[in-house]
Parts: structure tokens; sequence; C-alpha cells
């Protein structure tokens, strides 16, 4: 374990300096202090004085609404605060920006701001910090991300391959076989994995692999619009959706082709949304249980605080049934 | 919730009876306890003031020794012990065979006992528990092996993948390409699960995938000594084993017919027992951190006393090198 020592050597300044620095005294200027954090970072330095007196963690958020019940990131934080409140904790919600990344790297915001570990939502791969998750020292925990080989991060997340095996289930019990995706594009952990579920879950069933029963695209209503027509034409039934907000444009689209939902085709989506009850028909989904996965994101932490090097936890996903799926409708394929 | 009541309409028998056999009164016969104790577990009953006076839990083992420290189940037990006592359980540590099982569904013998929660080891696809545990109510931990669909189980183990991921990338850095895998029979979730693992690793790694560098088999000593050679045959420099006794078997199997470790092959285990420092070579391995995969159970547990429905926990896996791995050998092969 590095000390101040370690640190005034390293930089070749006095250990009072030093202290200085890493307790924001005023007396040095910003670009020593910077200077000591992140060498203090570097060489592993925990400020033990600093985190005995107070328990504090941070959740740090981008990409995600959180302020109201209704919001995909409230009920995370709210199921993370009843877990770790009662044991003493302050947690801080941050949200943090690409720029804010860029100018200050990870583990110095974690030292100035005395934060012993963080809970991270929303994350893109394109992150500037998702490149210091892998050296970095701080007990962390991902939502829906994965670090690999770094054992002070762990990743919580809804299982996606039981989640779409719970789907295609439900959906050949309905007669359907040719059954289609459409996601986003396969640029971050989770929509990999749901591809990669979605794949696996075919395969186990013994379903046709085609690609073109596949649709990733970037932008949500023009992706379904492209798609779903093109979908249709190859014979495919029914379609899985990586999140639920491509299912619900799906159903405006339909609507607008005069393809009904679920007699022309069945539709299912992932989350279950708070809004999924009330779309026109209420859609079929795979539920993440937000409250269940902010208290994983906390156990999570709890073993990486405790030195259980954990890689990840998953939470058990269900199928919600509503009716956007129902019995398959033949296909001119299967007709003839 | 079920009541007592419940129970006794269901039976056609009166509430005392009830409430005489769920308590192991004298005065009712065995026969009668049992329908009244199989009831109970099919329902749903909790007997809510037996569970507060104690908290009780057990950990169920077979196939595995874990009397001394050198066994693989004792630290497995300690780390989950380390946990469990401090939050006030008491834990019973139950051997258990398959004509137990035969005799008493799991369900009965958790109610009878008194038991809250279990961490179940040691046990394979064969034990007649396995069913059970589809549909069975009591939150239940399984070390390497899981069940589909049933929210009160969950699965704790190290992450076979990382483990097989971190062996290729170390051999390919010693300039082996033709990888083998010596196993046991696919018949338990865990040999499925570092199976795949093998097929991912060389997949992600481009490497040749030949099912003429993997033998499965059943007896250690004779399936090592059936495919160390056939795999050498196929210019295989390198061979996973899925547990460290097979690798240690190779050792002895090699000396046999003077082949080398590691300048004629390399060999890497799983599990890094106590003994592995200590063969010739020292062997090269996977470790699971077993004190720290207890500690895992135990968290898994709380996860699903608290109602927070996981489906799997998975600890870091983390290569030890030691001396039965060296740079490759160019086969027959590789020099034309």
């Amino acid at each position: 374990m590095a000390t101040i020592n370690d640190i005034a050597t390293k930089l070749g300044i006095s250990k009072s300096t030093v202290s200085k620095g890493l307790n924001n005294a005023t007396d040095v200027s910003d670009e020593m202090r910077k200077r000591i954090l992140e060498t203090a970072v570097e060489l592993g330095y925990t400020n033990k004085r600093l985190q005995k007196k107070i328990k504090k963690l941070c959740i740090l958020i981008e990409n995600m609404d959180y302020t109201t019940p209704n919001h995909f990131g409230y009920d995370l934080i709210l199921g993370f605060k009843q877990m770790a409140e009662p044991e003493g904790w302050l947690i801080d919600i941050v949200p943090i920006t690409i720029d804010f990344q860029k100018l200050t790297p990870y583990g110095v915001f974690m030292m100035q701001q005395g934060y012993q570990a963080a809970f991270i939502l929303g994350f893109s791969l394109l992150d500037p910090w998702m490149a210091e998750f892998h050296s970095c020292k701080f007990p962390t925990v991902l939502y829906d991300n994965y670090i690999k080989d770094n054992p002070y991060m762990a990743s919580v997340g809804c299982d996606s391959e039981e989640g779409f095996d719970l789907a295609v289930r439900h959906l050949m019990r309905l007669g359907h076989r040719k059954i289609g995706l459409i996601s986003g594009p396969l640029d971050s952990y989770i929509l990999k994995a749901r591809y990669h579920a979605y794949l696996e879950a075919l395969d186990k069933h013994g379903l046709e692999i085609n690609e073109n029963f596949i649709g990733l695209g970037y932008y949500v209503a023009e992706s379904t619009r492209t798609y779903i027509p093109k979908l249709l034409k190859e014979g495919v039934t029914a379609i899985l959706f990586s999140h639920d907000i491509r299912a619900i444009s799906a159903i405006t689209e339909c609507d607008d082709r005069d393809i009904r939902i679920p007699e022309d085709l069945s539709i299912i989506g992932f989350d279950d949304l708070p809004m999924t009850s009330f779309t026109t028909p209420p859609l079929t989904t795979i539920r993440q249980d937000r409250i269940a996965l902010g208290k994983c994101g906390f156990y999570a932490l709890s073993c990486l605080l405790n030195h259980v090097a954990i890689g990840s936890i998953l939470l058990r996903a269900s199928l919600i049934i509503r009716e956007s799926t129902g019995p398959a409708k033949i296909s001119d394929q299967q007709k003839i």
C-alpha cells in the first residue's frame, strides 16, 4: 500500500505538500494538486483517515433519466439506496458528461470527492472513463457493462439469455417458427449481449438463423420503418426488440401500414417500461426488475468492498405476457 | 401465503392435527406427519413462529471432501461461515446421499429441520433433488449448478469463460496455436460450461477448433492415457484440463512416456488445488478462490432471502503461472 512518502518521492516534493494537496489546502496550486492526486491514484494510495470518517458512495449516471418514478434510472437508484443507506452509506447521485470525463480522470475524481466506491449507470463503450476502468482500483460496479481482467470491477444486469429464451419459448408455443430481431447497432455491451442471446435462443430451440431476419439500426423510428416490411417479406411472424422503445415504435409503424398486432405480427419488447401496459395493444415484454437491479448493484459493491472479486451478478428475467403476442399467422412460404 | 387451515382443508383433517404434525408432536403417525409436511411444502406454507425463533441455514454436501484444510470443500464452507455467522446464522453442515434424497423430498427435509435456506455443494445432474429444485420455494444456492426458471434458486461459481480465456491468451503468447482439451464427460453442468468456454476461447482468438483436439472420458488415468498420445499426434502443443486432478494425472502419464513438460507439451489445470504447487513441474492452473466462492454463496443467499431474484454470481478466475507451460514446440505439421 502506497504512503504519502511514496507520492512525495515520486514527485520530488515534500510530504507536507503532498498532504496539503490530498486535503484540498488552499496554498497548493491547482496544477500541483492535480499532479498529487493523479500520482496518488497511480500508486494505489488510499486516504484511510478520510475514509474512516465517512462512508461515501456515488452513483454516476449518464444517458439515463432518473428524476421521476416513470424514468428508467429512478428505480435503479431507489433499490440501491434501499440497501446502502441502512448500512450507513452516504450516497451522491452525480450526472456525468463526456466532457467532464475528458477533463478529470476517474481515479482523481473519486479521490477528490472522497468516494470509496461507485455504481455506474448508462455509460457506453465510447465514454473516456471506460478505458480507465481497466486499471482503476476503486471498487466499481457497472450496470450493463463488463470490464475484463480487473478484479476491482463488477457487472450487474438482467440475464438477456434467459429473457430471450423465455420469449422464444412463448412464441414457439404460439406456433411461431420464423422469429426476427430489431435492435440498435452493436456498439454497446448490452446490445451485443442481447444479439448473442437472440442467436443462442434460436439455436437452442432449433429455429432458423438467418441474417435477413435481423435489422440493426441507430435511429429508432427509421430502422423500424425499414426493417418491419423487410422481415415480413422474409416470412417472419414475430419480432423480438432489443428495447421496449423500439417495440413501441413498431406499434406506431404497424398501425400506419395496417399491419395488425398480434394477428399479422407478434412483437416482444425488453425492459417492461411503465408505459408498456398502456400501449395499444399492451406490450408483451421481458421484464428487468429495476428495484432488484439497484439492490444487486449494492450487493455487488459489497462483494468488492469485502475483497470478493466477483465478475458479475445476473438478475433473472421474466416474461410479462400482454396482448402484442398471439398465434402465428401462417406465412405465404409455409402455406405452399 | 398458505395457512394451517389450508393444509387442514386440503387433507380433510383438523387444524390441531396439522399443527401437531408441523411441530413434531408424538401423537401423530409418521405417515400422517409426512403427508402434512408434504402438503405444507406444496402449498408454500412457512412456519413463521419457528423461523423467527432461530435463523438456521444448512450446507448440503455430496461428492466433495471438506473436513481438512487441503480438501476442496473446506474453504468453501469456511468462506460461507465467515460471512454468515457474524450475521447471527446457525449453520449445519449436512452430508447428503442419493438414497436419503430418494426417501425424503427436499422441501420436507428443509421444513422438518427448520432451515430457511441452503447452500448446495457437489451435487450432480443425477441427484434426485435436482428435479425438485425446479419448483421448490426454499431459497437455495447451488455451487457449479444452475436451475432454470425458478426465482428461488441461484448459482455461484467461478467464471469458466474468463478462466479459459486467460489460459488461451497465456498459451498464445508462448506461441501455441493447437490447443487441446481433456475433460470428464459432459454429464454435469460445470463440465458442459468448461467445454463451451474452451470452444468460445479458441473461437474468440481465431484458433483451430477440431474435435480431434478434444478428449472426454470418465476415468481420469485411463482417459489421460488414451488422449495424450492422440492429441500429440494431431500436432497439439498444449492441453487445457477440466480439473487439476486430470492435469496431475497427465504429469504422471507424460513422465512414463518420456514426454517432457513443458518442453514437449504445455499443460494447464483448473482449480488450483493445494497440491499443484508441489507437482514436478509445478502446475500452471486456473484459480478458483474457494474462500471467496464460499462468501459468494452467502451473498447469493442474502439476495434470495431479500427477494432479489438473482440467477447467478460469477467469481473472477485468475491464472496462476507455474512451470508446466512454456514456449510451444514446433509440431511436425508446422515444420513442413
